[in-house]
């Protein structure tokens, strides 16, 4: 694992639990974890259970003992990361976004495609996926269960910069993060989006706002804590986003990214609607879908909050009785599942990079109509 | 109309509205309000709009020109006044409960049947059967919508009192409000889980509980307002009253009333489980209804949250379009809707005396129960 | 009154009850009520309590014992009415959206200025502003209590058509609608968000969308009800509206209406974020108000459900007792209270004719804007 | 740790966890599972990451290289082997309930008593004390923010056996299992109730209710599932346990345990009312608590949902960002985390063996009082 920042935490959890649930092809074995700081980096493989730790990631995949590079850093040094690991022959799993810009990301689609041509396989992280609710989403869609989708609206808020107080750091630097809440936080939502629907974004209209824009400078940063100091700067990023995008099946999507939603912790949420039945969530919610069936006994018809975790449900055979919570973690632990089983059955692992470089097009395109007056822009 | 407090404001709305969305058989005319201060009288007819005022029920319902006396006075005087009208011929809607003891219920009932002999017919007005969510939860379990009934939980909690200096008022006295919370809101619960399951209650175990023995007196009352003084008053009700009743079908229900749950203005609640389904149901938020249907596909099942104002549903019909909420006050208009068209057609209205008496003595039974260390006691 | 479809009887509603709940200058009289059909208007005057009919509106607004003409006809009707009346002298409150285009709503703006000089007055009827939690909203606000004003969304989902075989009805045809979604009930959205912040909107950016083309023509239609014929006829007006606006103070908004919305019957709703907290409101669930209060102790911050049900709170001191609903109709009461007293005082009831006429300048600049590629377009 | 169902994988997760993400003074080792059946056992120390596996743990318990004996089999077998480990020397966890007899109770309580002289420390596994949300309950009301406790009421509807065809299990034989709904999840409302009050019942009055007498034998039974026969056998437990309890300074407790209760999957629900505000938690929620503060703005009073996932709420430091939902499991390992704690500290972990003994005889009070017509019994 290469990075270890709080999704390091996550993933090691991830690697060390799914083996003890799931009944996988093999037992992952936590090997090495990587960071610039060789002093931390050993502090990490300490805490979070890895034999090994290292300062440099290129001898790291240049070992015969490692299968699999999994990638935790920030975005800027995804595509150099992934490329060198997948030439090297390991298979990659890639936090998202992608990569911060269209081209790197391009790269990197296009290496996974030469691996996988080869039996080695990248897949990125969009873990929100693998939240038992979203994929019984999408089964339900699958299924028609309400009918053919007619609309849809999903949103990602989280208050954590509200605070115009709250201190700049490296994620509202574009150098850095390639975007604000758009890249941040409004790929889930694409990337939700389009696996519940099945189906992709082909053009966006939208708006770009920075609401503080500048912000102090922590002295002796530490993650988010610190002291902050007289020193103030510029926020070169978006703090909330919003599009209207169109999927190719003609359906409009209403969008929305924020890091302002004061009181908004985690609320990724979605309702799409169809002719014969909606489906509704929220991220603050985990456990619950709500479903409304159009076809139900007009006086009895409402929306049903289903409790998803009962047996059958997806990947929830693996845990607990009924009626019992999963939290944030266990979305790290399906992936590793589906990941590692999809690699032992030779098949490609979703989603793929080619999928991760659809929502940094479609992410692209939203910056572009926004700096075109919110012009309708091409996702391509 | 023999009362002018807060119930005769609910009461002078419904039979001002009723008749403008029910089609009734006459158009009710608001003749006279009586009050025991004149002065009070005129200014309630004047601000109700009822035709005239007097001070002397007496009077009024020896007049010709009366066919009905709807009476929201305190409990201790419902049982001479109802008797008195049943006997001069006239109609009688009685508020809840019924009266302060079972004696005087017992009368009540007895006058009622005799009345209704000769087609004059007697109603107790536990309006909150005529949410329309309550009716439809009658509906569904009649319908056997969740089977079997099993089990039951019923409360109402307020907090009016959770205040220690909260002053003293008739509803504390013994003498005049009959019992504390359990009558005044107990009540409801009773008849409310008797209706909705058709099933009576037969004993019950319980306990009463006072909280708060005594309260300062106010000077120059004026309703819940006033100056508090330094006397203080001591409370001879109950504040709490916690009890199990075991219904003709053997099923136990489980039941509380208090006036001291902090945070709960109104929150008269049920939950039926039943071998098929459930039902859940709370006024704070009296426009929907909880289903749990234990048929459906176990993927996809939930408790229901049906929005109760779609075309269909009890008493909607009449109102507004689908999604629009009614209120509070629209159970007194289907109670008058349900009054005069029972007496219309020469059937007797529910509830009657006969039923108030009924819930009457089970509140007389939990007050021996509690009074007996919690020792069952029969409801007869 | 002039109009008897649905809007008839929540206006006859209020003009019968508000005065029996407030202290209003003079109890209303209700005299007449104005129909094409003269049956017709003669059955809603028996059935809501008006003592006359007619089927001349211009008689009528002659006539000198006629203080106030309340229109509550389709929107192609209001600008020559309202004209009509308030030249003749007589105060005008009339249904929104304020007209179907512009100029129409221009031409009545104007008149009502010119009557406005001779103290008669006019109103438009975004009743929704007289919700309690709306109004506490505005006063929250309007307090500082969240801070400075960072973002909103505001939506209005309904479903009466997410069936596609639901008949054609004026409301989809633009000649006599003016617009779909967007005038029906994206214009309530706008004026609520505009109400609750204080703010005007000065441009938007937007798509309006119809999902369904044609639909079935009723035979002997009679309201939403009939028989489907096989003759179809195409629908010439939004079903969902989708824009982004720009307040005078600079933020942004982001709007969503829709009557494709399946399962939501009638969700208006707002969140707004602001600096210091935040509030959010669901018409569907009308008598609560969630507040994020930034400032409390951070161990114990959340979304507050304010029950909108106690003394204090906007309008509620003349209804219930705490914890006691207030209904959709109540807001029309609550209309009238604010109508009659500012007569009364001499002064400009709001929302006027100019408020309603910036709504209209906003549907247009969101119909302008999505015929060019969601543009951004000024609203002046 | 000795025993293998489904409490051995949540009890071997925790094992494997807290040390990753709580600072232990030391990681613990998971060295050998015990199970009666060898293979079994051989299979659950490959799934769960256990070094060795054993069908003896008279002999485990005798080994050197064992610290803690961590006990996860049915009630009846709880006794003997504590005391055999405790006696041992080893510290001890055992599962809730602490056996299924008070005379067991009281010998394991005198034996952990006679080890924790000696620095050997025993513990009872209510860990639903430790779900982060009951925490803070706990320390809220510690700090008074709710006043004076005044009431509550506590239950925990499960709907495992709602369906009267689903098998019989050695949960519905009073010899393995002690009790029905009263020792299994009525227990933990218990122990709930008492740790967030931080107050002990002293009496009890109630009434055990078994709804389904007999069920089908399942042929080659594993765990629930299996091929139901045509055998019956009687059900010797209590279906559904309602009881009210008087706490130690003097406030009623309503409490109700079923397994009956439709459409319920796990909901531990509490409300508890004092003089300044009141608490309300319901474990199918389990990230948030309900707060209400009747010392705020009477304008802006209300329930506030909080989100118990941010820095400073209990355990949270050690887990995710704010707002990233834990699940049923992280209780377990914030009972290791406490256990381990205590025992490096020398310090008594909670809640002891005499914890535990008190909620047994809570239990047998409850027994006591249905089979005398629900007399109040005395906790002794």
């Amino acid at each position: 694992m290469v990075g270890n920042g709080f999704m390091g935490a996550a993933h090691s959890q991830a690697w060390r639990v799914a083996g003890r649930f799931f009944d996988l092809p093999r037992q992952p074995e936590m090997t090495v974890v990587v960071g610039r700081d060789a002093d931390r980096a050993a502090d990490a493989a300490a805490k979070w259970g890895w034999e090994e730790s290292s300062a440099d990631w290129r001898e790291v995949i240049a070992r015969d003992d490692i299968d699999l590079v999994d990638i935790v850093t920030p975005g800027f040094s995804h595509a150099e990361i992934a490329i060198a690991a997948l030439e090297a022959g390991k298979h990659v799993l890639c936090e998202k976004p992608l990569a911060n810009t269209v081209a790197e990301a391009e790269r990197m689609a296009e290496a996974a495609r030469r691996a996988a041509a080869s039996g080695v396989y990248a897949m990125v992280g969009f873990t929100y996926r693998r939240v038992p609710a979203a994929a019984l989403a999408r089964d339900l869609i699958a299924a028609g269960r309400i009918g053919t989708v007619r609309q849809l609206s999903v949103s990602y808020l989280q208050d954590w910069l509200a605070d115009e107080n709250a201190p700049f750091t490296w994620r509202l630097d574009k150098e850095q993060a390639g975007s604000g809440a758009l890249g941040d936080i409004g790929a889930h939502a694409i990337d939700l989006a389009q696996f519940i629907t099945g189906r992709s974004l082909v053009s966006v209209s939208g708006t770009l706002e920075t609401l503080v824009s500048e912000r102090p400078v922590l002295v002796e940063a530490q993650g988010l804590s610190g002291t902050a100091g007289e020193e103030k700067q510029t926020v070169t990023v978006d703090d909330r986003a919003l599009f209207t995008g169109r999927f190719d099946d003609g359906v409009l999507g209403a969008f929305e990214a924020s890091r302002f939603s004061t009181g908004r912790k985690n609320a990724l949420r979605f309702e799409v609607s169809g002719s014969l039945g909606a489906l509704s969530f929220d991220l603050e919610d985990l456990n619950s879908l709500q479903l409304f069936d159009a076809t139900a006994d007009p006086l009895t018809q409402g929306f049903t909050k289903i409790i998803v975790t009962e047996p059958g449900h997806p990947y929830l055979d693996a845990w607990w009785p009924a009626g019992h919570a999963l939290g944030y973690e266990h979305g790290f632990s399906h992936q590793v599942r589906d990941l590692v089983t999809a690699i032992a059955a030779g098949e490609q692992p979703t989603p793929s990079f080619d999928d991760g470089l659809q929502v940094q097009r479609a992410l692209d395109a939203v910056e572009r109509s926004s700096d075109a007056g919110s012009a309708w822009k091409e996702i391509s």
